[in-house]
């Protein structure tokens, strides 16, 4: 017998609603090494919310042919110069791939392969991204306004953040007059 | 290195572009033995068509862990009493889920179990369904507008629509009274 129930998202700015979403929350005082400039992160009240994840896992956690759907809200800020972003990951299981679709807000999805090449892609309403394999992957909010984007990723991914907190990127996406610019990128 | 670009995608119609955007097309003369009533089928214009569907494969078909992205855009119509809708179909590998999202339209997903045990959810815009593990869908268009929903699977999960075409679902979503019907449910 088939269980699931439908949710909703509202198209315009991702969020979700209905029996089952899920949401978790991470503050400035979470991110401790997330950032390049630590002393600044420090200098910031540490209960500011940098981004939200409402979630909804239809099937269990580590499920093979299963796959789950989020959305994130990314607030607009600044570390130091560089962006509020999210933590980062590889898949635990690194051939899953994922999908990123922006609903609003302007960002940056910054994509590390496993020879630790860098890149982003811009992030605009109605930007359709895939993370293909073996891919570490996080977003920066380079906009003025709350950045939102929903995922769609298999239930048996995993998300490994402790490679990301040990290695980090090998660049990172720092506001240089107003506009992003990736550094360190080999 | 990473080759994938990101594609774009309307959020209130559906519609991708961009780079390996495909599309294919299902008349109703590609839609053979799919109604209930196969009379009032061949009575139809044959070339009218009846769905599109665009997708986005940016991996190889079958690759475990891959996703593809796609979106369909189902006429308004009737065949007979029944509703315009697509041939339904089980993934080759069973255990591979789906999440269909309405963007436009109104419309109904279709689905049944193994146990042939067939009920639908009313589509309408910002709705999110999951398609379980072994469980068949189709959908059909049950309003008077193009019905557009956009799904994301797996690259490994392969389309039987070998078994639909067979054995069918076990039951039909009928216009009665201008309401959709569910006929011949166990």
């Amino acid at each position: 017998m088939i269980l699931t129930r439908p949710i909703c998202m509202d198209l315009s700015t991702g969020v979700l609603s209905g029996l089952g979403v899920e949401e978790v929350s991470r503050t400035i005082s979470d991110l401790a090494g997330v950032f390049g400039d630590e002393q600044a992160r420090l200098a910031l009240d540490p209960t500011i919310v940098v981004y939200r994840v409402q979630s909804y896992l239809p099937a269990a956690n580590g499920t093979e042919g299963g796959l789950f759907w989020g959305t994130t809200f990314l607030q607009p800020g600044l570390v130091g110069d560089e962006y509020f972003m999210t933590k980062g990951h590889f898949h635990a299981k690194r051939d899953r791939g994922e999908y990123y679709v922006t609903s609003s807000g302007e960002g940056a999805l910054i994509l590390m392969d496993e020879d630790r090449r860098t890149h982003f892609e811009p992030m605009r309403p109605g930007s359709v991204h895939y993370v293909p394999a073996n891919t570490a992957h996080r977003v920066a909010n380079t906009g003025a306004s709350v950045l939102s984007f929903f995922a769609c990723w298999p239930s048996d991914a995993g998300h490994d953040y402790e490679t990301i907190l040990h290695d980090g990127f090998s660049a990172r996406l720092y506001c240089d007059n107003g506009r992003p610019k990736l550094v360190g990128a080999d």
